[in-house]
């Protein structure tokens, strides 16, 4: 039985302001990436989101980002690589409290935004997420773009790494995604992403921007949640996993069978 | 041999900005309260804090305090008990991840500033750092004023609870501290903040501000170091006590003899 | 013909958090309380909020808060006078620097939140509110609650003094809002808060909770917009108003007929 | 009788930490670039600063720096260059509003840090801040590196443009900056330094790191105040011009003779 992990990023309120339906995503994806509080989630955010993926069964993941609220983390900071370790360690133990407390603990490490982004090739912040990893918990999986910098320097340093491909982004035939800013980027029909989903958990190619077959070996598929559309999206690709006989399962969990 | 712990506030330092001398303090302390990003403290302060203190084989507490850079945790903010729990737990977490990096872990928590007079009278945030206590970890001790409902409310929940006398600050007859903000509120004489608290750690009476014999139960004392002229009095009360043959130990480790 | 004004928050939003519905708001209202970034709002939200004002006519407040993104404002800082009248001239000048580049000025100031709630009785506070205002722009005009230590300091200090009522709230027979947490607090009949609405404005008494007549004038309706329904309530009172013939007019504007 | 400009940074304390002495550098520099909140000074550190330059005469110039306290600004930041404008017209508000308390005004703009350095060539963000100059004062200088995409988009958008050199930094041939991590980046000995601002100011040329002659056009000397050292420096510099017959004068005054 084929099986993949649905990954959705959950704890992006703060305070007052609230983002994304985390109570409904619980009742679809594996894995939660749950902000740490630098880019988004306050204290109680986090408490919230641990304590419901704790009760739905949903592996929490780090997801850990650049300290900068106003931005959202979606902006490259340029923090050198000793700090920006600390930066990391720090969401992470914070984080770990709460699992702690939801009775479960950290179970992988996603980066958020601009620095997922910038990792894959920025081989000195690149090596300093995972300097964070090793440091504190050199068995703590982490969750990441094949063929980046950053899984590469984990693989080097005895990590365990898990790849994942994006349900709702067009790719490049290289196999890179399609900058949000060009046209076609996004995927935006719920039947055509859920499709496309079931062949990636099948070990199937999907077609790349330009129609080139395109295999993406990929341990999680992330879907998004941070509006009512993608909310749906997120609904029909889990539904159509499972009808067709998809085991949806945290990717961690991939050696417990 | 009569023996009594030294308590100092480190890691208080933020980005560009340094404040107090962590290096010294680390040679006369026995317990190091470390600031855990919400009042003072970035990531990488507290790295450094922990890792000098390991070295030096001083206790370190989690110094923890409101959610105020501007205002260095010293003005009280209404904050809900339930948001003030989780920001407390969320500070634990932080912190542990350091003292972990450096083979240690968070060995007791003291509150800071303004959370710390708060919680001498106001019910529902000394009962909200308990239950930050009692939810992470039921046997990390606290560490605060005698006669404060926040130990009377931590010992009834079961939690190990020590108490502290300041070494420059003087006392009223009934044992509180006298407001900063009066006459003859804090001490400036090296000599004579020793020997009082060479007196407290044999047990002895001391004077309070209008000469009433006043006897103080403290299993710590605490010095400050964020001046120069802090720094020699620490200096000085340290050496004293080592000289009149006063055992300087962390207070944690009282059951460990 | 009667005439009053209708003020409602805007500019809430910070980076990728929206909040409330300014867009819709800006067609009802003639009075907008633009956040100025310490407790919400942030420099382009700032912008957009006082460039659709000047769009629509609207009168731009500065809403000034405590310096809390984490808690929205609405948590009781107990900053020092001196430092408090210091964020709030810096929290007018950012603003004006906006309605600036709009084409226009800041016309008044409303407090925010726990700072508006704090100077109905800190004497403090409410001096260092005012003296904001008079040491930035003594003729700037404030609004306020009828009653309130800051409007009768503001009057003393010779500002230009305008009073609220809301909307939405209901009063006790002393003309004081009925706190949120208790029950009967919030009316949410938009049928009846309109009705209400029509004889504030037409200078007739309302019911107070326990059914007590009561007069109160108020030179301005505060209506809220970060909810629908909140959204819905507003749209309603301005149509009520408009169709019986009251003028809906920035206060502001009252001795510029 | 030649005549120079001597800026320094001021303001850049945040609540509990003090940086640099502000009180000695306003006896000797002609212009102060006082941070405005985002990489340093609160609302109170703006009022000293602003008020301590008044006292003195010291022109204010706005020292605007991306959002980021925990790095001092010194950290370059992927912003977009519309909200780039929008944060340099926010601070340039607020920090208006403490000259204008003052009885003066903000008399240039100096970006700061990382901010400075990335317009040096980042074309983007260097027509974001002088467009952000630009809509709020086409009058207000700016001053900046000789040569930058800054200075040079500044000067087609029709600002009044001013170019400073550094004291203490050692120059490449091609005029621009060693870069601080390199060997020999800074100049320590004060007379040496003093020297060499006495031929700048003189028109003559100066010795580039690699003995090369060199003509730096400056309107502006920059000194730093931040360590002691610094001050001494800066005391000698301001000490040796005077005794040399050269005029310190803020470069804003420059057509006011």
């Amino acid at each position: 039985m084929p099986r993949i992990d649905l990954n959705a990023d959950l704890g992006e309120g703060f305070g007052r302001w609230e983002l994304g339906d985390d109570r409904t995503l619980l009742t679809m994806v594996t894995s939660a990436n749950v902000a740490c509080g630098f880019h988004a989630g306050d204290p109680t955010v986090l408490r919230g989101a641990t304590a419901g993926a704790a009760e739905h069964g949903v592996a929490v993941g780090a997801q850990v980002g650049y300290r900068d609220l106003a931005g959202f983390g979606r902006r490259f900071i340029d923090v050198s690589p000793n700090e920006l370790t600390d930066e990391i360690v720090y969401q992470l133990g914070a984080l770990s409290a709460f699992t702690h407390l939801a009775g479960d603990r950290v179970r992988y490490l996603k980066p958020h935004g601009a620095l997922y982004n910038a990792i894959v090739h920025h081989t000195g912040q690149a090596r300093a997420v995972v300097e964070a990893v090793r440091s504190y918990d050199p068995e703590l999986p982490v969750l990441g773009l094949p063929g980046s910098e950053f899984l590469r320097l984990a693989e080097d340093a005895g990590l365990r790494v898990f790849r994942e491909a994006f349900a709702d982004r067009a790719y490049t035939p290289e196999g890179t995604l399609v900058p949000r800013r060009e046209e076609g980027a996004l995927l935006h029909e719920p039947a055509e992403i859920a499709d496309r989903c079931l062949r990636i958990a099948h070990g199937e190619t999907v077609h790349a921007v330009d129609g080139t077959e395109l295999r993406l070996d990929a341990d999680s598929l992330c879907v998004h949640g941070d509006t009512p559309g993608a909310v749906k999206v997120a609904r029909t690709v889990a539904a159509r996993l499972s009808e067709e006989g998809v085991q949806l399962r945290a990717f961690t969990r991939t050696d417990q069978r």
